[in-house]
């Protein structure tokens, strides 16, 4: 299982019962938070999602709609208990920030939480199975966009070809990872013999707060599910530009230079009462797209 | 019109749809908002709570379920255009968490916002109509309560006297005063011949986090709703004597002792799912009690 759950979807202004920006990405038994808008304690609560499970939050900058609930969750998983480490990498001075009002509530946490802060594009998790990087996106103040890889999935065994070749089982791992065999009589029984490719490896890419900008797509190349925000529809590419936010076509012209396979779109501004006119605009110009709806998951 | 609206009633951790400490008191055109839990901006909008209106944000302490929501609220009001000025009363290292947020954002509001810190007992605003005082409560860390009295009000004339007596009307302001009125030949019209008492004024307290503490009815002497935690039920004395917290039958001890007129109980453990046995224990003890339930306005 590899996909994101969306608990907000809203920029600035909570409206229309939309939240500010939080999603929940899970790769098999992990779970990333990405952004922690004001409620997202109470959106994971809703959704069932177990928060227990949540060991790295990722805050892409520090304006209020995606860190103001930071404090509430991390406050209430230590009421709760909580005695695993907790990892978040986030801009310098939110550091700061949660020191003063941990120390202003007299507050010792039971657990340990490691700060980690963003300063340069690069690798923040590297596992044996997925990686975690961070790259820059163009915002008003510093704001960083994450991906989260797949690592190259282990090659297939053909059962029945392995048993005609008497490959011995101590080696089904080797031949995995694609080694060739050598019988002990010096044949060499090659790789793609006997396995076929493992599944591809899935990306997914959230490109945070940002106006439109072309790097953005040499730094998501390839991507899975490329994320994206759409602050404004077409007609307010001035606004949007101002403001430091993208628009729906610029969404999709983003997607379809990183050659994504899918776009999410999402930080509707609380201008907009109904969502459909996003969708409408975005798949004329890139058509795998989907909306964000809150409470969804998409799968990578 | 003088009543309380609660937006949030429960404690620490929000559960079964209940959110963290938030009330707004609204006084004739005044609204004062005391805490402001996560999530408070959102509980404003769906209870149609004209956040422009409120001018006084009261925070009795910093734990963050007291306040996690006061950033998010503040920087709203900015990006909805806010120009008066705001008031804020808090425990002192609210003032640094507020700044350092804002600077972590860039963002600079378009009104201005007063900062005071709460530091001793005694008035906090004295309007001709009312005051607003804060008192010490007894909890983890220093935490206040708040009194928002109305002032004494004028005397009601008596129309078919004051036509008898021939008073002019340039002097009915002061007999709504008390004075008494001398004719051109100097007899004395005694006020009570031609008034009735005004409306007797009425007051709420609102006594914070606290533990149970006697000192808080000598504080709230014949106050005429008292809101009082009841974190837990009467089986749980020591639990709450040991987190500075209070029970049912704490709350209603005080609301006795001070001669409170009617007592409002909030701020429910999030232990319990549901909340009438707080009533049943609460009216054994005193009977004049409500439950503060969200979206409820309760008349002073």
């Amino acid at each position: 299982m590899f996909g994101v759950t969306i608990l907000g979807n809203n920029s600035a202004l909570p409206a229309y019962e939309r939240h500010p920006t939080a999603q929940v990405v899970t790769l098999n038994e992990q779970l990333f938070l990405i952004d922690c808008g004001e409620g997202t304690q109470m959106q994971l609560a809703r959704y069932k999602v177990k928060r227990g499970k949540i060991n790295h939050i990722f805050i892409s900058h520090l304006h209020g709609d995606h860190y103001f609930g930071l404090l509430g969750l991390i406050t209430s998983m230590g009421l709760l208990g909580r005695e695993q480490d907790l990892h978040i990498y986030a801009p310098p001075p939110l550091k700061d920030i949660i020191h003063l009002q941990l120390e202003a509530a007299s507050t010792a946490l039971p657990f340990t939480l490691h700060f980690h802060p963003l300063e340069k594009e690069g690798v923040l998790i590297d596992h044996p199975k997925f990686s975690v990087s961070c790259f820059a996106t163009r915002h008003r103040i510093p704001c960083w966009g994450f991906i989260i890889r797949e690592k190259k999935k282990p090659r297939k065994i053909d059962k029945d070809k392995i048993t005609a070749y008497q490959i011995p089982a101590a080696y089904y791992e080797r031949l995995k990872e694609g080694l060739d065999y050598e019988t002990r009589s010096g044949e060499i029984i090659k790789n793609e013999w006997v396995t076929r490719p493992g599944i591809p490896p899935k990306s997914y890419a959230f490109c945070a707060d940002t106006i439109y900008d072309e790097s953005i797509a040499d730094k998501t190349k390839d991507v899975s599910l490329l994320y994206h925000e759409t602050t404004y529809l077409k007609d307010l590419e001035e606004r949007a530009a101002a403001r430091y936010h993208s628009t729906t076509l610029q969404a999709a012209a983003i997607a379809q230079k990183a050659n994504a396979s899918k776009l999410l779109i999402g930080h509707f501004s609380s201008k907009y009462e109904t969502l459909e006119t996003f969708l409408e605009e975005t798949i004329q110009a890139f058509p795998n797209t989907q909306l964000a709806i809150e409470g969804v998951t998409y799968y990578v």
